[in-house]
């Protein structure tokens, strides 16, 4: 059995792109054939198109939907590495940006002016994602030169752009009805923000947890050894949030945790640091940036209090990997709040699986003669 | 610019199978444009076909010489990660595995009864390697199923026969004339043997450097104790075997050191632990099993003196990894010394390439319309 994929790069991961006829087809098929296609359960996946790391093993699943509103559907899947197994349950802000330059390589949507807009869906959190390609003269450039942090080489410019990200977790985006609360855990009373859009993430104030806002780099030592009251306050913001009924049931990856202190200069509007399973993250998913976003823009918020209300339609983040740049706009009730990455179609192949597994899926997907 | 390459599992690596009608061609062309395919300079290599680690950023340059003797020529290319360059310097045994195989999937050679031979030769040493591969009643089989050690999912076997490898790089099997010589380090007269067969070997006894032999999980700590002395040893044989004048000159890589001890078991020959760049390798490198299955058969050295000079065709090598079988047969005065591997095509790929980059390299290579 051959099976069609493009090996594309979005951001800074690795995925693979499969088309179906089907997206509705059950997953279950999907759960057996991903983890055989990317050698898994190996913890080098050197029998697959695995890159034996988090951000290297993804696949994402496209079709194009009769629902004329939308050009794309898509599906997220984190393939994993040392389990056969496939994990469903949040989207790739990285992978995301290969969606709409796919689309416009394979002719799905035809350029159109200097900047291509294509409407996306993603299934695993229903939101609509509007991507803007970099089109000039209404063609995708031969050779692609848009450079973003973290990766070398340049790609296409894709702008990722949420559409009404708030509440798609909890239903509200501010899930406890209060742009601020309070959590007492470790014997401190924190002072928090509980947002719900693109994730939900609770957010903590630097100066509560002692770090010197005026020297960012000494933050993570900081961090680090505060990291279990920081899971104690994580986890009863579940609790808050509606998300789980108590502390010990609240899942490892969310609600995110991000910390905040005002800016050291003129270069952003405020420093973050993020934790993602529990460490601090070495740079910021997109999608906690999105909640900070709407965080900055919600009055009332601990985040507000530091970015202020402003009209700025730009917010520039401080991570430990640099500055990154959210944008948001609102057109016709319409909230849009996105990044800007770089995707690039690294390689078409067809992969070669031996085995005469996923027959049933076999019907739905692109396959080819070799 | 689009080229085609196929990705292949050989053994226990992954590598990149690249066509060439012009094998002579310069090799700063491919020194220029695999870094950018396989995305270095970049430890993750996330913008490009390499796989981040030492064996998974490796490259095979296949083509068919006018010479009738040889079904396939073939050129193993290291690529940097981190570093924009290509290392030509030495084989590898496991990417070797994929040449074979190759062959018969593009119809370069007819398969030929049960197991079809492939006549190879590699550019980066001269070495002919005979491979075999199965082919049950003329055909591949459809569903691969040869298992080997270290890796999870089953492949094709293909048997590599490395050609009379006596002295590709001194000239002689025995460098120094002798089977056995006495090194002084480290206060101690060591009894060594230095064999150049697949590649360049210095052989110590583990009774010498105080480890238990009749424990073989006790070796790993005792040799991490003696690293120094052991790189003294190494150095030494370097200038014996005529490699360079001085100790200092001495390669990192070779000559390769062998520590050998009796076997403990009736599952093994010899308990083997060698050095890969100053640290106990978790395995054994292929060409230096090669070395000392010559080693084991010549009368005088201190490998023959624990196994033997019986006429067993098969050698069990004892590595941390598991039991290593070489096997060895003369033919009309042609020597093959060889192991058994797997390998297997993971996928056909088109490579985009975005630059304008190696355009000396797109007229001798097999390239694409996407």
């Amino acid at each position: 059995m051959n099976i069609e994929a493009e090996w594309m790069r979005g951001g800074t991961s690795k995925c693979w792109v499969f088309e179906t006829q089907h997206p509705q087809h059950s997953r279950t098929n999907w759960d057996e054939l991903l983890p055989r296609l990317f050698g898994s359960p190996d913890s080098r996946q050197i029998d697959g198109v695995g890159g034996a790391t988090s951000t290297t093993s993804k696949a994402m699943i496209l079709s194009r939907p009769e629902d004329d509103a939308v050009d794309v559907e898509f599906t997220f899947a984190q393939v994993g590495i040392e389990e056969a197994a496939v994990d469903w349950g949040s989207n790739c802000g990285n992978c995301s940006a290969v969606v709409g330059l796919y689309a416009i390589e394979k002719g799905w949507v035809i350029p159109d002016g200097d900047s291509t807009r294509i409407v996306t869906r993603n299934t695993n959190t229903g939101q609509i994602i509007i991507q803007r390609v970099d089109t000039p003269a209404g063609a995708l450039p031969i050779v692609p030169d848009a450079q973003m942090p973290g990766v070398v080489f340049p790609g296409y410019k894709v702008g990722l752009g949420f559409q009404d990200p708030a509440g798609k977790t909890t239903g509200h985006l501010l899930p406890t009805g209060a742009p601020a609360d309070v959590i007492a855990a470790g014997g401190t009373r924190w002072n928090v923000s509980m947002i719900d859009a693109g994730a939900p993430v609770v957010i903590v104030r630097a100066e509560q947890l002692g770090l010197d806002t005026a020297r960012y780099d000494t933050w993570k030592p900081g961090v680090e050894l505060q990291l279990e009251t920081l899971d104690v306050i994580r986890r009863e913001a579940a609790v808050r949030m509606g998300m789980v009924t108590t502390p010990g049931e609240a899942a490892r990856a969310v609600p995110k945790l991000a910390i905040v202190g005002p800016p050291t200069g003129p270069e952003c509007d405020v420093n973050v640091m993020m934790l993602s399973m529990g460490r601090p993250h070495p740079a910021l998913a997109i999608t906690g940036s999105i909640a900070l976003t709407l965080a900055a823009r919600t009055p009332g918020t601990i985040l507000n209090a530091i970015t202020g209300s402003t009209s700025e339609a730009v917010l520039k983040l401080r991570t430990p990997a640099g500055v990154i740049e959210t944008w948001s706009e609102e057109h016709e009730g319409t909230l849009l709040v996105g990044v800007d990455r770089t995707a690039r179609t690294i390689a078409t192949s067809i992969i070669h699986l031996p085995e005469t597994l996923g027959n049933a899926v076999e019907a739905s997907l692109a396959t080819a003669t070799r």
